[in-house]
């Protein structure tokens, strides 16, 4: 932690931020330069990093020389996680592809949709039975019995299963009928739902916040692994920006740049992220050339009767025929799909 | 609704969009111009609403015409609502301050604090007991204690209470020890959260979310009367944006702008908004002269020792002074404090 | 300047950042702590700050303690500075209010705003000459003949004229009919025209960024200030949010921010920030209230037939009924208008 | 065009509204639903689009229909541009690599880069000699002699000279050395600058503004076009969000979006973009992926000791390898580099 001292700072203010400093059991350092006095402050900093430091009179600003997160960091784990999903890996040199209907609505549907993605390549699926809507006069799911439908379908074609948990009381019924326990955007930072997947061995598919720096996401995910579930699998879906031709705005920036900072997989939405299918395929790809793990995708058999999020939804013989020129991409840059 | 059709769109696109209005009971009306056809569509608009339009081939972009949300709307109820909270009326020609520390921390500084204040003229005592923290290893709140805490303290010095939900199994808590019930930033769009606070009576405190547009603002608010509970009063607490010389940017704009929109009472919290103490006066001032119908802010006797948010919170000494500047400008707009 | 080492740095590579701070003079003071080896730079940071150190390796990341600008702030000129416009004080105990038409059209129109703004308290004349238009088939101004008839009407009403300069080679015909030459939003970073401008004398206006942070607003400054010019009057005028409700999201926090960190007078155009005359008022309150020294407003006889930027203009009928209720703002945060 | 009129419009602004729009020689068609009475305007909406409707009492909002730019549409020209330049062709199957310097330094720097990324495959020179700098203390570029010495350079590898204008005054000089005249972010809405490009036939690469929207992007194009030349091509180089790990937030999403709405071609800049060379290779490969039809990279010598912008060039030897990789990428979406 670096302390900058305003350049009018009195002696005693100086020997009060000293003292503070001590009190914590640490070591302050100080340089005197021409402009300014900075005080370094040797020893554990995650101290000095819960003290408002800035409010005591003198003192101009504090900088971290530290990370606020540790377990989710590169420098706790060096080597890349891999998170095993009912035999299938995520954040292995095979990319996995999640896919299927936004909303589960109804057997047949779901039956067909997991049939063609399955058939095209996707290895887990997808599909949501309590659905997060901004407006409440949206169809909001169909609850446990969309879970059962998820299980019962999953089976069937031996894909695991992932899908939303918005209510920490609905962890049994998703523990029982999932394999992904996946915590949405808006839910990012709904810190008692992370504590409570934290808890569990599920692994847990962290989706961005809409505004959540990247730091934040990271922060999200410490919450997780603090608890002691480190199966934890990151996912950008899009933040928020000035640009309206899209729903949100890709930031495919992060990817590289958790993969720099994190040991965690990561993997792309393009399907939330843009809001529009035929943005669909080329942000996939994008996705998977600049280093993500794996893809989200929507996929409906009849995208304008869809409860929910029609416009963003492939119809399955467009997912299929996008799979294959990713498997180019893929190729292209070591991976496979 | 509003359907504008491409400017190639074939005569079978245009028959099926035509069907697919019909067939949902609306009227299409058809106006043929220059460069597009479009059409609009007469009755219900909700219908249409859910229905991804979009995706039918043909179509170029959907618009509406109405606003998503109806009960929190100023068209549903043209008079401004008045929330009642334990005698403090918000939303009426007096301005109602909510004054506290931001972390329920001990019994002796809660007292102080809440001494303080009412002395000074807050008429509500804020204090978190159950905290959200960015980090997992920050100060997360004392829980029950705290709210046995605030509701001792409050009932001493006659003010009702307002603390934060974090999580819908402590509702019944909060309904025992809490006046007013608040829905914190991060949970805006905590669904499940908003409907359950949508089924009781208990006023609610709103706060928008870091990166919400006015529009999901209200609509989240219309989750909870939409439940039955009319008791709502939103919170601008600051948006995000580039900027970073203050924690977030003050969305004032947004005042105005709900005042036309919604009947709901709004205040302000510049503490969080601004995140530096200094900053908090005058933007508590800009509030009130803007028309918000209060204030919340962040108050503590020792913010160098704050377990949370100390930089931002004012010392009971500068609180009291402000709020002598606010009963100025309150005035100055035909308000009081 | 702060550098911090990366965990895993070699001893050659440390030696080479030692080296290269000694190369350029100053002197590198070393605190090796138990994770982190970081080292202060002793000495003018202005050397280091244009090399690129983050480059080198073994280094994580270089943290300024310095701003970045010097002519600007408080620190070189402690007292705030008060700008005089032909008589007029910007930057005094005295709110300076600049109010006219969006764009000079006509003669009778222009004399006709100019009349009723100067009766109701504003001081110097606005109007666009020359217009920064989003789209090329918009109203580009009348150039030459609008800025005479604005130093004609100006001349018979007594009141110094502002108006914006969009092209260097004009800048001759500025300085000739105008009092203050006003910098637009677009061209904040047009860094030729600042330094064109910092070669007179003549008062400037200087328009914030639609993206500009405060520290690139200050710079933008210095670079007026660093050619010789002191005569610089900044203006908040709204920064690009993803709100969509009002045309920009005016960030009033800006004002107490700058007045901290500089001493050049601050004044706001809650017009261009909001995009609607509803919402001109109460934001011209607010910003009166958090301490800016002037407003900047459009105000046209008949909007509804403006060439530019009609939604936004106040009639002189509610321009003068705003200025009263002003009046009372300033007057309890102790200025006048 | 679309005007929706308040549920509470009177029959004499109704009629109002109505006139306004028959003076302009157009055709209102209204549409009275249940809760609005909307009006479709047949004709041409341009006469519309200036006119402030939303003024005019009784209107609630005024929505337009089409796009407000016309000669960069793909409805315009539904072909895509292949720009020639010296015989490069941007926008054909060949992606076009632009590299070299930030700034021009010297002739020894400039010849051996140029000579490495020449021989790395790329086909564009490029070289600042002119410099936006945020800050009036850093280099600013060595004008004329830089022009001179990329002329001289660029003519010894038979490459094509891109390089930014920055003032009007310069146009000539820019005419005479370079091929492709290059407007900058900071600069997209120097409206005068625009046209004088305009008003040439030189190839003009125009890059997206920080906080431009894609529709205020294609607008500034328009000036261009609609002066008459239609030799642009466009440069998405990051926006501004609330991430503060890479310098801006590259949009990648807008590549498709610009392809569909527009024939020009649209080239990526991840230098500026992300800022650290680090994620130069990942988002380059990203760009190529979703469709670029090219690059524009920073490379230097010796980034530790460029007088600017040293984070984000790459080593001559990491650019040869990225070419390497990109063109795998590139094999895989149909293109060639």
């Amino acid at each position: 932690m670096i302390i900058v001292l305003k350049p009018d700072v009195t002696k005693k203010q100086f020997d009060h931020v000293l003292e503070r400093i001590k009190a914590l059991g640490l070591k302050p350092m100080v340089s005197k330069g021409t402009e300014r006095t900075i005080i370094g402050v040797i020893g554990p900093e995650d101290a000095l990093r819960v003290q408002p430091l800035e409010v005591i009179p003198g003192v101009e600003k504090v900088m971290a020389v530290l990370k606020p997160y540790k377990l989710v960091s590169r420098e706790f784990k060096p080597q890349s996680s891999v998170i095993d999903v009912g035999g299938v890996k995520v954040g292995g040199k095979e990319l996995v592809v999640m896919a299927g209907p936004c909303s589960v609505e109804n057997r047949q549907m779901l039956f067909d949709v997991a049939k063609a993605v399955k058939q095209a390549g996707a290895q887990v699926l997808r599909g949501g039975a309590f659905k997060p809507r901004t407006s409440p006069y949206s169809f909001q799911g169909l609850g446990e019995e969309g879970l059962k439908l998820l299980r019962e379908v999953s089976k069937e074609f031996g894909m695991p299963v992932v899908t939303e948990l918005m209510d920490a009381r609905d962890l049994p019924l998703l523990e029982k009928y999932a394999d992904i326990v996946q915590i949405g955007a808006r839910n990012m930072q709904n810190f008692e739902l992370l504590k409570e997947v934290g808890l569990t061995q599920k692994a847990v598919l962290l989706k961005r916040g809409l505004s959540a720096t990247i730091t934040e996401f990271l922060l999200a995910a410490e919450y997780i692994l603090s608890q002691g579930n480190f199966n934890v699998i990151l996912c950008e879906r899009g933040i928020r920006s000035f640009e309206t031709h899209t729903r949100f705005t890709l930031d495919l920036n992060a990817i590289p740049v958790i993969k720099k900072l994190s040991h965690l997989p990561v993997i792309v939405d393009p399907s939330h992220a843009t809001g529009e299918w035929e943005y669909v395929e080329p942000m996939a790809k994008a996705a998977v050339a600049c280093g993500a793990d794996g893809l989200m995708i929507e996929v409906h058999p009849n995208p304008e009767v869809a409860l929910s999020d029609g416009p963003q939804s492939l119809l399955p013989k467009k997912f299929a025929a996008m799979i294959k020129e990713l498997r180019k991409v893929a190729k292209a840059v070591g991976r496979t799909i």
